[in-house]
């Protein structure tokens, strides 16, 4: 995921613009314009980083100087500098939190999903770990991005991205095959297709009809074992990716992980986020 | 907070916007123009609902005809219904998970303030709690307002809003009384001023100073009481309200409560955040 | 009141965006590209000058080197030379009439209240005077941070601010005290809570009720005397502000600031503008 | 100057959308969702009516019922009615300040035309009345729609609209015959050519160059009658337009008019205004 | 490619916002407000028609009332009636041209893309035939969407779409086998990937890659077919498509579709274009 | 047309914002951040060029050092190096296309129109071509841009430009007359007036009418010369200028412009375009 800066820097202008309203008072009422100011931010607590090139690129749009101690995507310690900044102190001060803001729900997610993969991994298996659409409203970009970094799959960035037939979609059109038929008939050459299924028999139905993807929905660990099964003794497992979503957590993914499934998809890990806690200090003033 | 709709339809769109990309293609190729469906929004496990209101306008805005079952604010318990909506399919489907993320994404808000809130009531306190400005980045109306429909307080709106002089103020300043000077000089009449402080002779000096509000930061439980008690004995107590901000989780916040301070300020009410599972079924389609 | 420098940026290019249409033919046809010039940005009255922040940030946004001899706020005599501009000579011209009209606004409110202000303390009065939401529409920052450099208080920036309950209010909740009831239950620690009354007897009540300023409204001084009066006898006075508002000029203000109110506040500084007279003049063309 | 409503509607939402910040915390606390109100707009002074239209499409985008009881451009008389509007009591309190800002400044603005205008027809003279681009800073629309219903001419909408080289653009090129012919040879056929003099040589110069119209900037009444009969005495006047500009007032303004010249400019038409006193009065709420 | 209706109107109202500037003068000069008229959209030439969807949202949005007596996608003759439109008159003069020039491009596109398509089907191929990035700027949802009413297929959307290593990736990179790599390691498992290629060999190395996709770039037909060829001599033709680009165009595609491709891909279909034919007569006007 | 860089930038990253999506994958995946790059933008077909102003601007604004070894409006030939960029080479790879989509679809446009007004000049005649408003949609500023540069005239820039009734007006209005005397009575003096006619006796109503310019609409040639010389039988024909419209082609103009007519307006100029060939060629990387 790489942006222009000047495109990246309008999605965090926009944070700015709501935070500050009608202008910083506080700053304005008690810091003399033209103070320059240096000052860290500090990571209060470990885990892994995200955010590092959003929060320099806002920074430096700014007007500020920024040195980078950390790179996106590393494992921090508690009390780790992550930027060391130098600038105009009224701006600094009434940016803060919108900066804070950012960084630590990148480097929360980050952190969540870094956790999650690490423990399966630990258990040996290789098993993609991979965000959904359940992203904060208007975050998507940030949360998948972070996702990223933490070593998570972002599944589908947008909804023209791969096609995926999902439940909704086939109580309307009333039909697996069908519904597979229309799109294979027009889809881009460009795009996988992906299917949700909600039993063996349709998975093999999927598999049959070309799908790219098999999306295993509520699938209970066993049950998903036995429908991969069933797809490699009909020989269309090698050729498709098996992906299991829908009540996996934390806290139950090390069951699905060892069922062979390809991808583990979790919502979670981007609408149930603890911000990691960082802090901004303000270090001795100097003069203009 | 009430926005008039077309003010906050605008913010709603945005959302979609980013979601939508160049379009819904999984939709566009399975479900025919023209149909029309019904579908129901439903809780997935018992909560405070919030969102209705900006759930509905959205909606209403797309076309959809809806039926609110409660209202913002409520308790609901798993499976209920929050609303009925009838329109057009393909429009459904596009904005399903725009929808969703809004509503579960400020339900998982107010629900987590309310139970916070009645651990602090059945304690038998009556401090209020309060969120703080870290919200998700650019999310500030929605998740302040879930934090309101919780019976939390939203604390400052923007950094237009109450004056609030912190610890990096006060580093550049260099002395709370000269910080206190400048601000009496010159704030307007319709502001309060709030000034954050790390000791008890702090707060003694703040509330001398004339400030409407003090805010304790990372202040151990005894340590407020005795500030309390000091504010008292110097017969200033009363016209000044008490904050306690800092390191206070669901966890602690009844030994908080007990101190006799007046708000309790979290920001993990809006940086951590557990999503509300909420869902949409559709319904048996019906013929144009 | 201080904005970051791009958030302030963009409110200010939309003013140029509007001027400039498709394109400054004009200059286009008479212009040379690459032509440098130097300019002086001159007052052709005396007055207070207000708009010098935002006219620097705008001109150096624009690749202008900007020397600025005048501060904002400070009072300035006919001829002095506010700015010291040098740079393109097609955007110069581009540009011109939109930073005059902004600084011209800007000064002439600014001049305005600082004349109002200054005969209130000629007559050895030091009531405040404050502006009204009556600004030209779209334009509250910059109207308002006028008036603050004039020395006027900028009242509510926004409807987000402090509460403040009038006539239209009442007439559809039908009764003060339940008005006052409703707020007091729901209202942010934050906010201050003002109420317009249009009898002594209202003002009492308001007073009682505990509301922190109370306006009032279209009183005559002789009614705003007896008031305050009241107040002073009932021992309500000291810890409420009383504001007058409605039919106060500039004309007649010295009636007003006899009665001992704390403000006076005035739609005219606002909705009844005389711009400041202010012009650039191209110097000796430099080649580049 | 007619505006598809969607296109006109987007400029008057953006000023709502600055002065509602967050929200209307007043009506939120005060008024309970679902009330349904009755309002009058009524002029508390005589004048001529501008904003109607715009007024009309804010209101009804917004949900309300409205009748208008005057067009644009109407004279009326102090107490008159302008509009009546039912609708959501909470919108239109959160609405009523910038509805009237919008009215009231475009009102002024329209007033203070007619009353030039007028002046002018009763002494006598045909002399048509010219607004400039000295308006509020992005109000150039509705600062220039009031003039035309007020009876002005609008003169240049944009830069891109008729070529208009001015004193700054001649101290560049250095040569009032070389900038007329760089015009000449590369202006678009559908534009027409103005051109500012200082001196009454100037002024034959550029009527011989075979501009359109010719500015005469600062000119003393006498100073424009010696070029209007020179121009006749060349028998270049008739087909030349001849426009007075600088240092033109209310005051002064029929000794220009006297002058045979066509259109007379004035800056005060828009940088100068006073606000048309009118208000919004709540009726009897009725029950929804 | 299915937009939610607000999201799509935003896009189609920028268009109208640049065209009609500060107003319609021609249309407020000359026709009274609140005059209704009906009108046709007809086809001058024969074609296949695009954009009725979105010329039946914009009118809508605008307040007519459409009639579309054809759809988007079908074949067109001269004089065919495709919108006919009853609703006001001004609104109708001033969108006319922003609503026929969306309408005309995208029928022209359309038109062109099924021209060529039926030539190759023609031929007795089954290749598809595909559009590139090279629509015009900011226009590619329209272009595409053209392509797609045409018969042709998108390709990618936006550079968050299939991944695609080009000449000028593999320029900085160095090394078709390293950049492949890379991307395997890293890329999401909801994308496809194409390399583009030079030569035999490097189509040969980027099967054995594992791509999805291989782009021949300007390969000469027989050379097309030789690596065609090699391919299924190594068994890696099946799982593999075939994209031939650069240098095709209407003229010389049969020598293209002969060779076994499976995609073409043609610029000329986005940035080449020639407007249908598609005009606006007004009807009888009838009284409000 | 000259527009202030901040105001143009705006829109030309508009179309980067519309291809990047969620950024480009590809280069994320396969180019390492901080590299370096040289590049040029070479033609692969001589033409005018047009567009590098823009192109400047817009690399320029990214970070981008760039050389213009061309000027707009120059002719170049095949491999003529237009620009050379030196940058950071995600950017470069991100931006590549958004760049090449504008120049060459403005130097297609400027080459088109410099062709067919060089035939024109070869048969010895001086008419002057000029643009219609069928440009792409959204695209005015553009296309009209690359008109110019290509020799013609832009025509109207918006609807606020000059009057223009055309028939469409003249259905509803009912009468020629009618409709050039409400004109008369409420234009602006800044503004020309033009009237489309379908008939020589409507030409020379025109004529009579007063209006600035005449539109022949669809007349055959030999039907143009009667017109002309009616006026100029009439002694109407030198204060008026005259515009042929309608069926007119590059195939065709020299039939037309041998009529003495003033301009001929040809819709094909920016509606039906051919993109000039042009292309990024990557140098070698060098190490940052």
């Amino acid at each position: 995921m790489f942006l222009p800066k000047k495109v990246l820097l309008k999605r965090l202008l926009r944070f700015l613009k709501e935070d500050v309203g009608q202008g910083d008072l506080t700053t304005a009422l008690t810091i003399p314009p033209g103070k320059t100011v240096a000052a860290q931010v500090i990571a209060k607590e470990s885990g892994i980083i995200a955010g590092v090139e959003e929060a320099q690129l806002f920074l430096e749009s700014l007007g500020f100087k920024v040195e980078t101690l950390v790179k996106d995507g590393a494992g921090i310690s508690k009390d780790a500098i992550i930027l060391k900044i130098t600038g105009d102190a009224r701006t600094l001060l009434s940016v803060e939190r919108t900066l804070l803001n950012l960084l630590s729900r990148m480097s929360g997610i980050a952190t969540q999903t870094r956790r999650i993969l690490t423990k399966i991994q630990h258990a040996g298996y290789n098993t993609r770990i991979a965000s959904t659409r359940k992203t904060a409203p208007g975050l998507s970009y940030f949360d998948k991005k972070a996702v990223m970094l933490g070593g998570g799959d972002t599944h589908r960035l947008h909804l023209d991205d791969l096609i995926l037939i999902k439940d909704n979609h086939l109580k309307i059109v009333g039909n697996l095959n069908q519904a597979m038929e229309k799109v294979k008939n027009m889809v881009s050459f460009a795009k996988k297709v992906e299917i949700e299924v909600a039993t063996k028999e349709a998975a093999l139905k999927a598999a049959k009809g070309g799908v790219d993807i098999i999306m295993l929905d509520n699938f209970h660990p066993q049950h998903i074992r036995e429908t991969i099964e069933l797809l490699e003794n009909k020989e269309l497992r090698e050729r498709i990716l098996i992906e299991a979503s829908g009540g996996i957590t934390e806290a139950n993914i090390l069951e699905f992980a060892g069922t062979g499934v390809d991808i583990i998809s979790l919502g979670e890990l981007t609408h149930t986020t603890k911000a990691l806690d960082i802090s901004l200090d303000i270090q001795k003033p100097t003069k203009r």
